[in-house]
């Protein structure tokens, strides 16, 4: 069993929120990260896949096809994106990273699945001192 | 003369777009910057002053007040905000890079000259890939 | 079950020796870090807390609250400071980073299960290095 | 129980193929990772090390002998090597991250053992987007 | 002026030796790195142009273009080579980092001017320890 | 004209202090940094060295020889010591990260011009927030 990481990049913006509360409620409970107008963020993910190594590769997951998975399945989808508005995978949710780093969670599992190994870990950097990760369980 | 650097971070929406253009046309020149729906970045900006080692206090300027100047002047005004719509320095230009540089510029070197002190870069990473520096001229 | 990471700083100085030894055998068995007139580091640490999404806020745990309890129990009592003489935390034990992120973690542990979510781990980077962690057991 | 880490790095030469594979057939499955005249890398390992620890010393194990043991059994064996002609530890095998992770694990093992303490984690980064990871099971 | 900064990565393997010496006069004057099997390095260069800000765009140059430069200019012809015998605007010169750094600026420079902007320095990072820059007199 | 950096670390404890002042006007003036007690650091320099291309090496300065004389004039003399006490170069100076800047330089300035080099910049980071640059004038 061996544990390999792809990390990579998308620029997004997003608020926290809930519509039913006030500006004045959400201000109190989220503090800055509910501006109106938004803000936003370079977020970082590393991707943590397990498996047996390949003999014949010497590849527990051939990392051009794990690239490829998260750059499909993730950040063509919140790359340069407005997270609340416009992430289908984020719909009626919070955009926290904490609930952004399940969904992206759920967008990766079986893809992986399909290649022969397992997702074992989404790490998610908002910024260098604020970090979430989500194991599946 | 001695070059010291301050080091601080902020993040903000924007978007690359001139309202005189039509979405397309701003997708064309701007590409996915353009997103009418906004993206955001964790900016971190070096503000480097230069001058003279008091011989009183060891310091070209104490960086306690160069960290309150650059809070003041720059980070309470552009953190967690829209940076097309909430930050008056950047009123009517376009939210590049570069125009932020130059617009956290004109925000900081008065109140370095009052301190004895002149501005003599800002360093404005919008990525870690990407890296804007005025030097007033 | 989310795992949510606060990464914080901290400058302090330390010496790592044994009084009841001469300064020869403690030269002999920590080396420079031994250095009778000190020495120091800029100290990183990473806390990471585990629990449930809470539903309302998208959180396991509000990350300003975290930072301020960090702050409060760890970096106002470590931060330009020395280690062996100023921490009642420390008192008595060696400054070994080892025992300086055990420290941490009983500083922690209870004020974080106060916000109804558990300490995962206490990360402390005393230089790049030289990494120390502890989950609690 | 504690883990204590160490960072050290080494630069080398590699190329991912089989030898009785056609150099067509290689850069099918391998890439651009397969060119014959090789490639190369600045790695990076931190190798996590488990123990309790030792009241005396303050230390799980004293990381100036870990950083020596990594040195001589690892370190002066790739350093500015090709790893698939001139390191014994990987002869007959697949020069990947996956299997140069596995191969520093065996050289690491035992000598760790010898200190009392046991050998946690071989992390292995060929760059700062893709990392393997060995728990050694 | 405003001064732009790319930042661009690339693998590759290199030798530092003269073929006109014996190994052991290569390896007395450039010790290690001179290991006839080949080392090698993750390059990191950041291109600064320096220009005007375009009214109309905010940019000094495009950085979708200015990326697309140095992909098609540098990183498709160094990136998983060897450096030594694939790479021909390297051909008879030794493969330092001062060497490369030369080379990459007269590769970009006119492309840069044909943008209107002014390529004003090539920072090559062979590790994070070992660093060259150019600017181009 | 090329420019070569070689970058290093020490670590060293120091207190920011005029022996002249009671310790409160020490705290007013300098802040936590006055801490009679000391607190220590990290610090990271980076040597640049300018000189021209030597065509039998391709070096403007062979690296292992700068990095030799950093060690031997700068990092033995301040890595793991306390700057105010056990620095010579340092003695009746304020230990500042100016200072220190400066001390360096000249402790580094002539053994560069015996290797026919000149030293360009000493940058030396406190913390990854506090950067001093001396250019020697």
């Amino acid at each position: 069993m061996l544990y390999i990481t792809r990390k990579e990049h998308f620029n997004a913006a997003h608020r926290l929120f809930r519509p039913e509360y006030s500006d004045e409620e959400n201000l109190r409970i989220f503090g800055k990260c509910s501006n109106p107008n938004w803000h936003g963020h370079n977020y970082t993910i590393y991707i943590t896949v397990k498996g047996n190594v390949n003999e014949k590769t010497g590849f527990v997951i051939d990392l051009k096809i794990l690239s490829q998975i998260i750059n499909e399945k993730v950040i063509e989808i919140v790359d340069h994106k407005n997270i609340n508005l416009e992430v289908p995978f984020m719909e009626g949710k919070l955009a926290s990273t904490e609930n952004l780093a399940i969904g992206i969670w759920y967008q990766l599992e079986e893809e992986i699945k399909n290649q022969g190994a397992f997702l074992h870990c989404v790490r998610l950097e908002e910024t260098e001192n604020n970090i979430a990760e989500y194991f599946g369980e």
